[in-house]
């Protein structure tokens, strides 16, 4: 395929009412991401509270995004799952249901297992059976392993493994990718904090949650970083820290989807056992959030 | 249900043949543990490659536990899920299938928000709506999370929730466990490093990997300890210490399908990601094995 | 020598006086602890705030100990330091004060190129240039490394390498010392969590913080758990399990030395940057303290 | 005093002869840093290997640093010790030895007790009492501890403490000090491969290891970023990545020390416990040093 992965991709929440997925909102976001300066969105991510949602409601969430994001956008679908075989099942649905680009986190269960050899057996598995190019996912903080760089970077040979993910701020790790990456395959940032950054080392975008709330803020850091306007891109990523770090590090999923409902998007409560964050946390968020649109 | 877990349960192997459940070896497996001195199975543990299997073929490897479990052995079915929702659907079909009591994994996608708080709602609508008595699991080397002994005691005097399995071989985190339970509160340890030990310190009974191997040596462990012939207990302990640390810390599930293989159990290979053991592992586990047997 | 290490040692506590090492509180509390029964004393170790003493105030400690530390009791000095060489210049020290024995800590600073290697050669050094027989000591807690079991069982053949302690609570660690250690070399547990069940495992004694508070309640468990009373040390055991975890676990030195206070014994401040424990936290610890001594 | 904390700073080796310091070479090495573009050193750092150093060898490296350094670049030296008290009189000595600032570590041995408050309080006494403005330093992969960024920013209000340094690569945690540092207040990067992306982050500077081999190349990195020239900061920072690497993460301070060897420092081999490093990694120190200064 043509697409080249560039710019900023919002992980988008999966708003829930009565505990069921309520596609309306989901659609009704993805809609106004439409008219922003994102790249594209990634359905089924860590944020999407993928680990939370069974095998139909994942289908149903992809058929509803492929609906309304246009074809100048990426729509990345999260297709990691335990097992290999399992996995493959995920992306060849992702294929049905009209996604471009899979996005493929590393199996964590069995951790003092998967070793390099483990990983690459497992990504050369779905990237030969998986009809969408698929994007590496590297998200230590959730799965508690880290995909060695040298195993990154024989898994960057193949034909059909377009990039990598990886959702750290360390950037010692994330040169390591960026020091394998051959030209052509991508390398893109999860960190909110570290997106500036990381694109100053040579990130070729960001996959960030914030960017559900604030799209056109990170897209214009991404667009003054690669336009060397560099004083203004620092400005705007240390603006935007507060909010970032409330719904974020701190307050995660739940900090994210009370951000959502505050600048007009579907949010709500996340599923259980997640809770929702307290009216105090509301409170902070808000403020932080009317912070960077009044600076903005 | 008048079951009281107390003894030496083994979490068995979900055999495979050509990439599918192997129903008959898992069938023929439970057939030769009914004739030992273990107090029942876990099916769809962490042993079990539960994390590799799916809703169906779980389903399918229950039913048929049920029906090679004698009924004075309990079969335990591990249930849990990352959400609340899905962890109750997957006790309720544990009953239907016939399962004495569900093992309950903490959730722990969302590492950071697993608070105690987060822990207790989870297990409480878990235990409200189950059919089944509920059993708790710790296993944090799977999980990176910690279920607080102070929120374990909390839902130890929930009337459906009957035990708490810790996989953990620290006896600090074990004690506060052990500590918080009430009379009736089964505490039972997965470590087989730490088996005779914990009994000293108090534990109901173990579920050790080992177990589907050497169910016999497992169960005199037990008596040994139990009966106050504590030498013989240790002494015992010990000479099972270099096959339990070969099929447990250091090659793990793939380790013990290759000791269940030279045992004459249906052990095969893991399941993807999962990789085989090489031969000399094979030939490590053998040597420990034979010196087991032919020692006890 | 003809000291063998057997039972319980307490690591006792360094008191001050505005600022300075308060020797006369010290030689108190060791005369008081002579005619108990403990096995002996470990001065200069973790609880005896060693990482805060200099050379000089380690030695006039080391003499005052010697003046009442009976010859029937060990007098065991820590002198663990980051070089191989001060380590060695502290071991002669520590001869020269008429200690018994040395427990050197392992070097830490450096993790990531604490080998199993780099460790055996430390060791070895130490152990040759040691006047004094030495006791290797593993204190993961305090250190983030960790000594190999095979590398213990390596430096167990040395003739002047005569045991270990291990501070954690992780049986299956502490297992893996049992399973190197030849006849003759002391396995000795510093946990107090972890006490009775490690002497069920093997444990040939134990170096426990509490003990300087309630040292004969430790004796006893030790003596009790040799004798195949295991009833009576569990129970005795479990009684000291909140004084245990509140001057260990929660608040440790600074919590230890406010139980000694309460016990009658010099105790006081620790030396900043460690900071007195609360008002309440006194008020917990002098409860369980009472509770315990009231069933003892 | 007038000096402002912006720039290269090289923590200095301290090389070794025979066992004792190496006096003379440590002078050269540091007469040949007075011709380059380096702002400064750090005697007595982390990578002068200061945990392996008794007091008087510190006071006589100090010493000699003061007669070659020039007044227009900083003498910055390390004075962290465990206790606070300590702590002073090394701060007393480095100004006796005519040092122009102090780098001050973070205690660590008493992990869970060093909270925000006992970090707060440390620092207050040490900032109160010592000749020389304080730089805190925070580094978790040798400590396992991190100095709370809210305790930083109470502690930048100090007017006798002037700037913090931070060895990680986590922009996340080094955004957050940035965040929190007032106008003055310098934040300096310990990360040589996060060095490029700390300055465009904010940072005022730099103390990187490798600086000792390549100082001119670390300054030039520093003056293309100030000035603007990104590109060229990058590709720099890029070809310094394996040396950095090798001297860094994979080497340490013995890889470090061999390559001041091939650079025509002194350097020779660490202290023990530390081990040089084999051949074959000389070896491949030599290619990547080579291959950077055949590009420079």
């Amino acid at each position: 395929m043509g697409l080249t992965l560039r710019g900023v991709y919002a992980p988008v929440a999966t708003p829930f009412r009565q505990g069921a997925v309520d596609l309306d909102g989901f659609s009704a976001n993805l809609t106004r991401y439409a008219d922003t300066g994102l790249a594209g969105v990634v359905v089924l991510g860590s944020t999407g509270e993928a680990a939370l949602l069974d095998d139909d409601e994942a289908d149903r969430v992809l058929v509803a995004a492929r609906r309304v994001v246009p074809s100048g956008k990426a729509l990345i679908a999260g297709t990691g799952r335990e097992s290999t075989a399992a996995t493959i099942a995920a992306c060849r649905r992702a294929a049905d249901a009209g996604s471009d680009i899979v996005l493929v986190r590393t199996p964590s269960f069995f951790k003092g297992h998967m070793t390099g050899d483990a990983f690459r057996r497992h990504y050369e598995s779905v990237a030969d059976a998986s009809p969408l190019p698929v994007l590496l996912y590297n998200v230590t903080v959730f799965t508690g392993v880290t995909l060695p760089a040298d195993t990154a970077g024989q898994l960057a040979r193949h034909h059909n493994i377009v990039g990598i993910k990886d959702s750290g701020s360390d950037l010692e790790v994330f040169g390591r990718y960026l020091a394998v990456a051959p030209v052509g395959f991508a390398v893109l940032t999860g960190s909110t904090a570290a997106f500036y950054p990381a694109l100053c080392q040579g990130a070729h975008g960001a996959v960030l949650g914030v960017a559900g709330v604030v799209p056109d803020i990170c897209a214009q850091i991404f667009e003054h970083a690669t336009a060397g306007r560099h004083d203004e891109a620092l400005a705007l990523q240390r603006r935007m820290g507060p909010l970032a770090d409330a719904v974020g590090a701190r307050w995660g999923v739940p900090g994210l989807k009370a951000a959502l409902d505050l600048a007009g998007y579907a949010g709500g409560d996340p599923r259980p056992p997640l809770l929702a964050v307290p009216a105090d946390a509301v409170a902070t968020i808000r403020e932080h959030l009317h912070a960077l649109l009044a600076a903005a």
